[in-house]
């Protein structure tokens, strides 16, 4: 994996570069779609490609271990050809789903004890086991195994935890090491900036992170419920820390706002399930604000969903009609939201990277945070 | 509306024609996918279009008609514009729905008190009141209001059904000589033959049928349970009696071997929910018979899930990758195995007309009916 960085923003740290994998290149700022299990939820691999236009999805290794499981994906020659996905693929490390598995999991210094959320059968995850199926599940970016830990968060249990992180990240690197590729492609391995909210460990974290010299950094711990000022402050501290010359994925992050407001402070790649999880509740992102589709004022709207959309089912269907979709509780409503969402999504992190080239991001920046943070 | 027949087959009573309406052309024998709530449940109207390759689309009127309701889609100009679906659409009349409400309807001669199953709103459909509900919803062919008698179906109740739903009939078609359509395209109404499985009933009900001289006429009450053999028939006795150079078509039917043995008889159109409901749990209909696609067989199975097939999403995924969609409960699979399901339909009835015009039809009939009738 390469990153070349093409354009700095003159009123930001913003940037615009290209990562190449073996699966193609990638155009930064980037958005990923989350793709769970083996599927963005309610599209077709040929609308993630072609409608919303990503360049790489994101999948889960927790989820993808229980189901389909290692031997089927092992069988199937990785996740790639099990899902017919020939763009890249990042991996996280199962680590936030296993958290979140409150009561059903025992985390220690050799890992994490967990119960499956399927049928309550009881694993075991440890930074080599994560990596090993990260390798079977063959994703081209693949991610260290850590503790995410909640918000809010004791500082002692924030500190022991990044410590333990950091030994973790230690193993992680190793197996990598002492490992090959289950496929004929390379991948790479990304570290986990943790620390909470405390400046001081974030501050250790993030030096920590920078001498491992991997080719790509992330910041994982935030967009967990702290305010959006926290974010941005810990997120500013850490990117100041880590190598400008490698790519730099904030984890988990957001809204529409929340990506703006980080490509400006120098992250080139985001995840957030928020815009396919609320495409199924009816909530729709535009550069003008949120739409609730289920409000009545739109039940005889019979201009399009939305005009502007990259999505030809925004500009061609009316809300009116989509509204009925979800008041009747039709799949096709969820699938013309999630490629609402997500063409948006995409759209929105294109024209940063555009506005970046033209060095007139910050201005168009701070106007697009205020409009996109409206309801309508 | 016009109907021209083109070819028939010298093997059986089989005919291929086309259907002129004023949102285009219908080549027959065909099968009409069913949009229940303006929408065919889990495929976009550009895939019903252009994988599915369907020419027209069933919509329900008791469906319709309580949601989105009547306001909404004469504000909308029609459904078809509702929904954004430019192709022929034709409605039901609502009878089947309101009738499967059980305990929560009452028949008279005047029409039917129902109980909404959305809310047990109270409601009253007659042939007057259903006319008029389908000149707004706009479609382009629309059915007369019937009583679908159930199977078994004591003799004196299927006569004195069918005498009420001939007299409904000539009330329909006094309501459609008195109203105009809603928009600016004409609306073809059809008749409906009933008569349960009694030989002596569906002889006087077609001939009353086609004494009406209807542009159409349509063969209700079947499909209901009956053995095969009876369908068949009474379809054959039927189609002995209505009118040649009228397309008919057979409400609710069916199976594979269902349309093909009926496409034999002289049936000229076909709906049915099999396709798309059964998709949705994971049965998928293929040439070579049924696949149950949750079957633990193809859990490694890394095939496509039908080579064969018109809809890209069957040649490109695997077995293993659609049964895991349905394992893991994703819409996806969902989406896809509608998009095979209907897409094989459409199949059939094509290769059904192409067969017919090359005047082998009979001969690829009975080999295909066995076919179709197997389990993989």
């Amino acid at each position: 994996m390469t990153f070349k960085i093409e354009n700095k923003d003159p009123g930001s740290a913003a940037r615009a570069g290209t990562i190449t994998t073996a699966h193609g290149d990638i155009q930064t700022p980037i958005f990923m779609p989350v793709g769970t299990q083996g599927t963005v939820k309610g599209i077709h691999q040929s609308e993630i490609r072609d409608v919303v236009n990503a360049q790489i999805i994101l999948g889960n290794t927790y989820h993808l271990y229980l189901r389909p499981g290692t031997d089927i994906l092992k069988k199937a020659g990785g996740l790639h050809k099990f899902m017919n996905w020939d763009l890249p693929i990042l991996t996280d490390s199962g680590g936030y789903q296993v958290y979140s598995l409150k009561g059903m999991r025992k985390i220690t210094e050799e890992g994490v004890k967990f119960q499956s959320h399927v049928d309550g059968s009881r694993h075991f995850f440890s930074p080599e086991s994560v990596m090993d199926i990260q390798r079977i599940i063959g994703a081209d970016i693949v991610m260290a195994f850590d503790e995410c830990t909640p918000y809010p968060c004791e500082y002692n249990y924030a500190k022991n935890s990044m410590n333990m992180t950091h030994r973790w990240l230690l193993r992680c690197i190793k197996r990598m090491e002492e490992t090959e590729p289950a496929y004929d492609y390379p991948q790479t391995f990304a570290p986990i900036v943790q620390g909470s909210t405390y400046p001081d460990l974030r501050k250790e974290s993030a030096e920590f992170i920078a001498a491992q010299g991997q080719d790509m950094n992330a910041i994982g711990g935030l967009s967990v419920g702290e305010p959006h000022e926290d974010m941005y402050a810990m997120t500013d501290l850490v990117c100041n820390i880590l190598p400008t010359d490698k790519p730099r994925y904030l984890m988990g992050v957001g809204l529409p706002e929340n990506i703006l407001e980080s490509i400006a402070l120098g992250i080139d790649m985001f995840d957030c399930v928020l815009p396919s999880r609320n495409a199924r509740h009816g909530l729709l992102y535009t550069k003008n604000g949120l739409i609730n589709i289920k409000n009545a004022k739109w039940q005889d709207d019979f201009s399009p969903i939305d005009a502007d959309s990259p999505a030809i089912t925004s500009r061609t269907h009316t809300k009116a009609y989509l509204r009925h979709l979800f008041k009747v509780e039709e799949l096709l409503g969820a699938q013309i939201a999630t490629l609402h969402n997500l063409s948006f999504f995409i759209w929105l992190v294109t024209q940063s990277r555009r506005k970046i080239q033209e060095g007139t991001f910050y201005t168009w920046k701070e106007e697009m945070v205020k409009s996109v943070s409206q309801r309508l």
